[in-house]
């Protein structure tokens, strides 16, 4: 029987909804925790110390263009993900997978074979060798391949997709355990699929269990079904992954999801949207979106959100953001990319005080209220 | 008789070399200084924060792109330059006279019509409209329009150019006077031009001071001459300037040409080579330029500059931005950016102690030694 290496501490629970601190052999993840996305090494537009004043947990970092550029190999020669990028809080690699399943590979029973969109090269990937590139970029915590099908799919596709992911997740937990029998402190997250079927998702759930990880990712949602029929495929999975381990609501991000699949009880989440959101002139706001190309901006002397503690919303109005942002400077983009991510994270933060203080439906409330 | 707005305190001089102190209604200027380019009002990648914490006294702003973009108006009610950036440092306004010229615009002797690269619409510049122009932008320091050819041209080209900057000269300094009388704090600086003719340098620096500015810009140089021309024609124009007020060389930034006006006697200069040259990975060090798409650094744990005390060189390698630089980050722009910057910065800085020093003659070698 493993030992998982990551446990999670319930601070608190507010009905379904939980607050936990994850211990981790770097340390502790406070949860509800959203991870902004760095793929190549990088958060968009932000460097390390920015990931440092911005509180930032956890940050991911994406195989498939690690492996790429500038190679796996090269990023253990700089030290890992930690050194290279001179960061000493949590990283997490995504497998790989999803962009892999974007890309018509040829997939099989042992793996799957693809075209590298960086050079057009062949490159295969298996649940074994996607462990053994990880080790090399370093990461706090690995993902296993999975198969991910969009949705919506015929359900055979569906089932297939689950079926092998099964079958990945022993194999991949068999190649990390021969990295943790020489000592790898890496923890490895096994990933639930099922698309929006709840037997399936209960019974992949169940399965991704008794292989037994260090976590569970929840994949393949919100890849474009809508959010009613997110969230009971979602719980279906969260019913049958045990309470004392970090849960993970992969690529979702939009407010509203957050704070529903933190009432579900998801721990942790990434996304693109807050920093892509950004460079686009998209502003998460405690009244909603903001569009600051939008011309009422224009004289405005207001920061991006009036509500808001960030040191962007501290000295800078939206009038100036919104010219910055019409002849594109690139200042604008790390502006509001700092904005966003700061927003986000105070989102979560206060859903865990809300749980913590017993008060998390009048926030699920307000969040609805502004979010549709 | 004018008052200057701005005097000069000579702190001490090297041979020709000089420190001073830029006394200014804002407060004060220690010179020689370096000016990053802020064209719409942002150093490429860097916000207020950012030259507050890189030391910059000086941040140049463009006349032509911000009348364009988002209009001189809406930056008047915005409340100027220095609210709209939240920056309390001292800007300069460059009159636009360089981009105009550069768009075959029509010349007359009341002044000159363009179209504009945004929208092609047809706008006119005069030596007054661009006054006022400047006092909506609100800036510090305003620049006079000049007449700016480009070298080689024929003499006659640059005879004319120099005799239309001549009287333009006084129909700025009109228009200042209204503003002044006023109340306006703004300081206008002439600009020499004269092309690399020794005499008409001296005849235009001549009659620039006789109309009388608080402050002279030198104009028309290292626009594609080589530096053994420039110097000649820099020294002519700097004889004939008052010693108690600042000279600016416009648009040099290359160490070695900085270090080669420092030693003639300039005081001020601005130039994009620093933010342009960290955009493609350009990187300047002690030991001269870096190029740092070479595959030698792909591995390198060093920092960019050993010598080097920036935020940049203290936390990230070479390896891990030459990685950033490969897969086009902006992250990578913003830090070479802030390295380079600091590096100039550190550069006249340098220069300063060493004329403080009386030591100028040992920096000039060095630089000349790395920089050819």
């Amino acid at each position: 029987v493993n030992v998982p290496l990551l446990t999670s501490t319930v601070d608190a629970v507010d009905g379904t909804a939980r607050a936990t601190t994850v211990h981790t052999p770097r340390g502790q993840i406070e949860t509800p925790c959203f991870m902004p996305v760095g793929t190549r090494g990088a958060v968009r537009h932000l460097a390390a110390n920015d990931l440092d004043d911005l509180g930032v947990q956890v940050v991911l970092a994406n195989t498939y263009h690690l492996m790429m550029r500038p190679g796996a190999e090269l990023v253990a020669e700089l030290g890992g993900l930690h050194q290279m990028m001179a960061w000493d809080g949590h990283v997490l690699t995504d497998s790989g997978g999803f962009q892999v399943f974007s890309l018509e590979p040829k997939v099989d029973d042992d793996g799957v074979t693809f075209r590298s969109t960086y050079d057009g090269t062949r490159h295969r990937f298996t649940p074994a060798s996607v462990v053994d590139t990880q080790r090399l970029l370093g990461a706090d915590i690995q993902m296993v391949l999975d198969v991910c099908p969009p949705l919506p799919s015929p359900p055979n596709v569906v089932a297939l997709a689950m079926e092998r992911t099964a079958a990945w997740a022993q194999l991949a937990r068999d190649a990390m355990d021969v990295h943790r029998s020489n000592g790898s402190t890496q923890a490895l997250f096994g990933i639930v699929q099922g698309g929006i079927d709840v037997d399936l998702r209960r019974r992949s759930a169940e399965h991704t269990r008794t292989v037994g990880f260090d976590g569970y990712g929840i994949g393949g949602l919100s890849v474009g079904e809508p959010r009613h029929e997110m969230l009971p495929a979602l719980a279906a999975a969260l019913g049958e992954l045990p309470t004392d381990q970090p849960r993970y609501l992969m690529g979702v991000g939009d407010p509203r999801s957050v704070v529903e699949a933190v009432g579900l009880g998801v721990d942790l989440f990434d996304c693109v949207l807050p920093t892509r959101l950004a460079r686009h002139g998209t502003i998460l706001t405690a009244a909603g979106r903001l569009n600051l190309r939008n011309l009422v901006h224009a004289t405005s002397d207001e920061p991006l959100d009036p509500a808001c503690a960030c040191p962007v919303c501290a000295r800078w109005s939206r009038g100036y953001l919104r010219h910055l942002l019409l002849v594109q400077e690139p200042t604008v983009a790390r502006l509001c990319t700092i904005h966003n991510v700061h927003w986000l994270l105070r989102l979560v933060e206060e859903a865990r005080d809300a749980v913590l203080a017993g008060t998390f439906d009048a926030l699920r409330a307000r969040v609805a209220d502004r979010w549709p």
